[in-house]
């Protein structure tokens, strides 16, 4: 070896160096600082002129308590999976979402839950769909994904499953919330009139206490939560009662990895909240990450071609929320509203309700 | 507008006709040529080593019945929704295959069904998991997505659902058959010797009678259909009975828009059988098209990417079958065989079932 080879090599080796450390050093340090959580309670025709001050006031303080559980275990050194389950459990736990407690019923008066998780690192995920005795349907999620060979499991073998896994079953009793029953009431009388056009509409006019419920009719209730944490690693969660009134054991995008539900760390996690039908058909989630991974889009870019584009094309209402292996978010919809929030590293929580 | 002006315009507009009427003259008779049909029977350890002259010969007639069944429909003007629907129904009355009436018993010794079809000129989709009593779970997908709001039922709820549209029950005696009974009996023995470490192999051991069905073990079973019809539509199917001994209400690949089954006009329409868990957590069947749609690859280069590489570096063991919008063809396994074949416009009918 001459001189000048013997220079070039050192040359290449102290400048490798300095790369290499320079750039783990830069990339270990912003990525502690890029730790981020995103969640949404579902979106639909939620205006403000239908909404009273002190409901307005619950959902942002539900949503709140949701980030800071979720902040909480991130700043400590929590996976995304950890603060996903815990910020779901959260908004699974309060009457105001579509999921756990709140669960709107069944046409048969039942509540049927559906979850799903995905751990962007491993590409591993966990579903449940149809069950009626699970509290917590994120945990169960997490425990098919952690604790079974399977990703995706169904109605009472989920909950056999869940029992002899130390998952306790709730009386169904739990998801009554009177509000949820009266829904079903208006949904039952509103399907009663169509198909019985001789019927006077005025009949099945609500009174004025129900009359803020009817709002609802069109939010589509779900709750989901996308994070990254320190390690720079990605996951996404989503849990909902589905849809009221529903029938004949439907399933909508919720726990459908890659339309509802779907996290990779070489793109993006995502969890959606719309009409699920036009979500399962699009693909929705996985449809955004291979925007980013094939055609090169921001996740900015690849959210909105897909909700504000595609989906409204085809009639799809809805939206989603979403964060990047950089820790960039977007949380396009194309409902009237969407509740939806954020926190950074720093704890500052942002909560937003309407088009802003 | 000067001299010059007028004579490009009508050079423009000459050529532009041209363009337009050559095109269309040719892309429509090409089409009317390339209408063409893809099944599979399901993939896994299907050696020749362990197969009878006369099981091959079931299984080739079966194929081939099916092929010519579904070349039919086509070769008549049918969509391919119609020709993907007829195949699957020859696929799912065979007891050879593990859908409808050769449908493996889950662990509590019932059968379950799970089914999907997609329509790849509207994206609409239909799918069922779980039912019971259902003789063609294919039929009953269709009628999901042709006539409900919804993509997706599940359990009783979709039996019901077919029963209020026509669709008779079955007594779910129609899916015993001792092949599949005596499968489950060898993989609870299994079960049992792997839960209890002392036993005997050899107590275990199955006799000769039996070791036939060994390798049955090892196969993911699952029918499919992808279909090019004389309009250029695509269009796939998927129907299968699960695997053996399953608990807990898993549901696999299969019935997961996205994962076994996916058609878009604009790339291809693609079928799945495998380890349906790594096939859900690679979102394959969306993935094959995003890879087409957005980083330009050839239906063959995406179908090898991700089953011969993104599969197999993930341990997910399978194959595919798909259609392009062209009529070009890929049927890529990573598993030792998979029944497959295909039929062109021809009728000339191919099959295959291991590596050639």
């Amino acid at each position: 070896m001459n001189k000048q080879s013997i220079f070039m090599l050192s040359m290449t080796t102290v400048l490798m160096t300095a790369i290499t450390f320079g750039m783990t050093g830069h990339s270990a340090a912003q990525k502690r600082d890029r730790f981020k959580l995103v969640i949404h309670g579902g979106a639909g025709t939620i205006l403000k002129s239908n909404m009273t001050p002190e409901r307005e006031a619950a959902y942002r303080a539900a949503l709140t308590q949701a980030l800071q559980t979720g902040h909480a275990v991130l700043k400590n050194g929590g996976s995304s999976l950890d603060a996903i389950e815990a910020t779901i459990k959260v908004l699974e736990d309060s009457p105001l979402f579509n999921a756990g407690k709140g669960a709107v019923f069944t046409s048969e008066g039942t509540n049927e839950l559906d979850a799903a998780i995905m751990d962007g690192a491993t590409l591993k995920a966990g579903a449940i769909a149809g069950v009626k005795r699970i509290k917590n349907p994120i945990s169960l999620a997490r425990l098919v994904m952690g604790k079974s060979p399977h990703v995706m499991m169904v109605g009472e073998g989920a909950e056999i499953f869940a029992r002899q896994n130390g998952i306790e079953w709730v009386d169904p009793k739990y998801f009554y919330t009177e509000e949820r029953w009266k829904q079903l009431e208006e949904a039952k009388r509103k399907e009663k009139q169509q198909n019985d056009p001789a019927a006077k509409p005025d009949a099945a006019k609500p009174d004025r206490k129900t009359s803020s419920l009817i709002s609802d009719d069109k939010k589509f209730g779900t709750v989901g939560a996308v994070a990254l944490d320190k390690n720079g690693n990605l996951a996404a969660g989503t849990s909902t009662g589905g849809m009221t009134n529903k029938k004949f054991g439907r399933i909508g995008d919720a726990p459908i990895i890659g339309a509802g539900t779907y996290a990779n760390n070489r793109t993006c996690a995502v969890s959606a909240t719309g009409h699920g039908e036009f979500f399962i058909r699009s693909v929705v989630a996985h449809d955004i990450s291979a925007l980013m991974e094939y055609r090169g889009l921001s996740l900015k870019e690849a959210a909105d071609l897909v909700v504000m584009n595609k989906l409204v094309k085809m009639g799809g209402e809805g939206g989603i929320i979403a964060i990047d292996k950089d820790g960039n978010i977007a949380m396009p919809f194309n409902s009237a509203g969407m509740y939806r929030g954020y926190v950074d590293a720093d704890g500052k929580v942002v909560v937003e309700i309407y088009k802003e």
